[in-house]
């Protein structure tokens, strides 16, 4: 009971993470899993929303999109039919809450981060592959704004977040499922971690079918262990210098 | 450190649940726990959406709404706003999937079933209530289906559903969380569970905060507890005879 | 010819008002006309509209809606439509301006009451079962600000306001209709009066038929009849004690 | 205390009814109240509303909307706002319920015909303005059909109709209110009346005052007498031949 | 090859300009090209965009829109559909654009010209007429700026501005294109030019066709003769005294 | 006077053409004018818009949007703000109009071809490349329904398209102008062309200045050098094999 692709049940697709994929925002992530592929862009600007304002907080959020182009079949565009799916916020939103468990808002000050995920191909996994590429941009965007004197405090990210699908096929759990697995999934689960190996999120649903405890379990075990392996892989694309040009003046 | 309302750290709040609360749906429950009171009817017609249509599958779908009376500050009106929001669009999708999984939809036949949970009073567990309820009002228009002769299979439900929320509170896990819990809880988590102590769906969050896999296990273990007691009210509760009137030559 | 509920041509249905039916909002009454259930909540806030802020005028408005499992077919859910049909927005507009009718916007100070008026349950009449409920949920609001002393003025109700449906079938003017009568109605009348006898509104509409003046003379006779009645239930109702907890440090 | 424009109180401004207006509508009529001007379209299309196919009737609508420049000070367009306001709602359901009145659907035969009533210049009185001329657009409208061969009777039409507003202002009942008169009336009506005298809608409100039913009575008089004489400008107007081109082998 | 109107190749329609037509707005002008009317209305108000709030500049901007009426075949509403289609928007972009370029937006000062182009009847040419009665409207807009003694410069107009269709009918370059013509086109063009002779917009479209460079000149040759004979006709219609009140205490 | 990146005046940006960008559309193309980048994607579905159906003919259309991180300051996402804006819907239809100038209709068939055009990063140009890209992607759509035997006819494309921007910036004529020339140039304009050298659309606008004749016949001179260039590095990138998998049994 081999993958399609060769790997093992534990293991994850190839995982790549270009920087500096845009050159306006203040950071710009292209993250792939696979075929996935999700463009990661942090946009910074000064103040904080109206409900916000005068806290001294800053504030983080998401948008998450899907090219027409990017399914198997084109899907209809949400600016055409003039309104947003419930698939669309529900992702939106779990990309930011994932994002601000990782940031010190009072740290940020009142700046607003703008994380917009755009999935450029779609092949399963685009909102766990969005916040591990979300991780990324945004820790870029806290650079240039250190750069620019704008922080209240120079670290506000307190530990990386990462995410992972994981899930029942063939009765079988798996780790990072491509559209093929996805979508004759038992179960379905998403895990968002931290480096430090705690939990940030987990949402798991049985489709046409409900899971043992014990399952339940063994994803968790298997989820977590993918997310050490993206952190890894994080960490590793930070190494390298911001890819843009930092504010002039920077400190 | 003990509730406010003196319950222990394990214990639901009071549940009650009224069947054939309106006249016209072919099931219609108020359910309360505590001062959380939602009111969970299922309406019954023939015919499946169009992307269904010929397939001799049935359809369960549901839809969430808040009254602006039902919240601490009056909230506004999401017809009047003119779109639904996020979290309106999740919970929504969260209880029909929910109940989806506890119903043969082959068996329904060509039937859909929409289950309307309005919010008539929130103190927290909204949406938690509205799938204990739901499966409520779904059993009845099962029944009322059954007795107008229109399903393929006599016994489409597989099981029961019900659903509970769970968090950790001033560092302690408590089970079904009114709002002045809710709203300073660090971690937060649903569960939706059958009958037979399986898992449908998890969804557990960390609000500003991460939390350690440990803390997740003990989550669950009261969140289950808690689930097969709603499945014990929830049998009690259907125990009684179908409250409303049945269709003319029923069998 | 005798109505199908044995009552007499200018008989009212049995009406009950049941006052502090939710917790939170300032007034929050079920009204009751036979079958027909409608949850008028009386919110309050401080501050009035922007195009009326700084007039020293109080604002008083009304949203009606229908649950979608209130109607004998389940209707769609106008939040998710994405627009407010022709039908509710006229419904809300009349009880909005039958309310202001009743009040001294000067003596109510800039605070804005909401009459939100959900139907529950629909079985004829639920625009002016909403006017008769919501003038009671109005009056424990105006209670409510009196002892937060926030109004400018402790009695700025000048008189009560009730309404009822009078309506021409089978040739026989009839007193509030439910869905049965209403639907094969020659005319359709609904009468907003005061305890004084004198008139608020008066819209009356042939459908595919017109009427003789004389007829409008009768069924103004007998709504008017009607509405003394309701003033005389809405006292009643009103005589009991405040029902929920009025603001701390209350005069 | 006499009007501004030296109208006795019970006398209308001078009307106006042209026929013709446009060339494309089956129907077109600008008619003129005074300053009150607005262009009434009656186009007719083959078939009806999915909801009435099939029923062998015929279906009659209007629409109701105002130029942004025909207002005192310009108001927002709606189609710009993206919703239609509930004023514009309730009086298109005005127009087409009173000139359904007029009009046998079974006649008419499985055709619409849409009332366009478009107010080019508003000072006071347009929604009666809009029904008395779209009623003269549809009876040319029915015209039309009849040349074309389209009708199931030759003659539809059962009686025509015409409405005005009346009101209270400085304590003097009024007829055909301009907008300087409108914006100060305590009380405001609208009468819709055949030629025959009877009615078909009536709509009566207090604004910020409630008033007698001796004043009601005192309004109908003189609004139907004024719908009396709108009628015979009515049929005056339709005494001259069609005013455009009528169908190729017309009968 | 004569055209259906027995015009010459080069010939206008009959252009009639008629100012005053309605009495609220600054300027209003009923511009007619042969059956094509449309009816130009410049409203004006004080202050500014907020985006432009405190620059010192005016704006002028413009709204096109379609009578239902106006089309051979009833065109649905754009309110009523609840959005604007992307013609609509297209042309009320060129209509703004077009006009100002004729007008020194430091002159006007912070005032905002609203220009509402809505057309009655539609026979090709629409967006030509309007830009061409536009800028009457505007012309008689600023003389009521100027007598309220609101503008920071007395003469903000530099130049006139008119418009007109040409396109390739049959193989023939053809001037101010009937709908009969419009829809038959090979190629279409608008021309917009100021009365100097020099050019503001040109747009030029193949329709299922492509053109030549030289097919191209020669269109602009005829366009741009177009264009000077309507610039004569606005003059001489600006000739007149305006048309309208000017404010009181007027200089 | 030499151009900020180096240019002559009539020089293109570097241009580069990547054809299988994505992997499940027909076609997909990323174009890159400088930093200008837009993703062009050519998808096929069996069938036509229901106004088409059964004439025989297929049909293509262009949906062009921009990534909220693709412009210097962060720009709203058009499905949150539930509505598209003017620019996007004309600069759709230019694309749209402009690519079915290159292919036979009737040779398509009854299949639909949907060109989106989604801009990654917004460098001036966005429009042209977007039809520049959009023709190579249409081209391998048709190899796809070629090879799939879905054609009425082997070649349907009559000829190639492309378009470029050309301007006046700081009194000179200039080609391909990014955002930094664009949005000071004086005049601005888009020309559209076949690799034949005919015109397809021509857009010259003047932004806040009129223009010479003999202005606008120096530009299209420069224009249409350029799109001859374009045509050639089109015909380049072309000259490869389809970048994808071709149907299965594809001839």
């Amino acid at each position: 009971m081999v993958r399609a692709d060769g790997r093992s049940d534990d293991a994850l697709r190839e995982v790549r993470i270009t920087r500096g994929y845009q050159d306006w925002p203040a950071g710009s992530v292209l993250v792939e899993f696979g075929r996935t592929r999700v463009l990661c862009a942090a946009s910074v600007t000064e103040g904080v929303p109206k409900w916000r304002s005068g806290s001294g907080l800053g504030w983080v959020t998401a948008e998450y999109a899907m090219l027409p182009s990017a399914t198997h079949t084109r899907s209809d565009r949400e600016s055409v039919k003039g309104r947003i799916g419930g698939r669309t916020h529900e992702i939106s939103r779990l990309i930011g809450r994932s994002l601000r468990a990782c940031i010190d808002l009072a740290a940020l000050g009142e700046n607003t981060i703008v994380i917009d995920c755009d999935v450029i191909q779609a092949d399963g996994g685009t909102r766990t592959a969005a916040i591990t590429g979300g991780y990324v941009a945004l820790a870029d965007a806290v650079t240039y704004l250190r750069a620019a004197g704008r922080l209240n405090d120079p670290q506000p990210l307190s530990c990386s977040v990462s995410a992972v699908s994981v899930g029942v096929v063939d009765g079988r759990v798996r780790l990072d499922l491509p559209y093929a697995e996805d979508s004759r999934a038992e179960v379905d689960m998403n895990v968002v971690a931290t480096d430090g190996g705690t939990l940030v999120e987990v949402q798991g649903t049985g489709e046409g079918a409900t899971f043992a405890r014990s399952t339940l379990d063994r994803m968790l075990d298997v989820a977590l262990a993918g997310c050490a392996e993206l952190a890894r892989l994080q960490a590793e694309a930070l190494a390298g210098p911001y890819p843009g040009t930092l504010p002039e003046g920077a400190r």
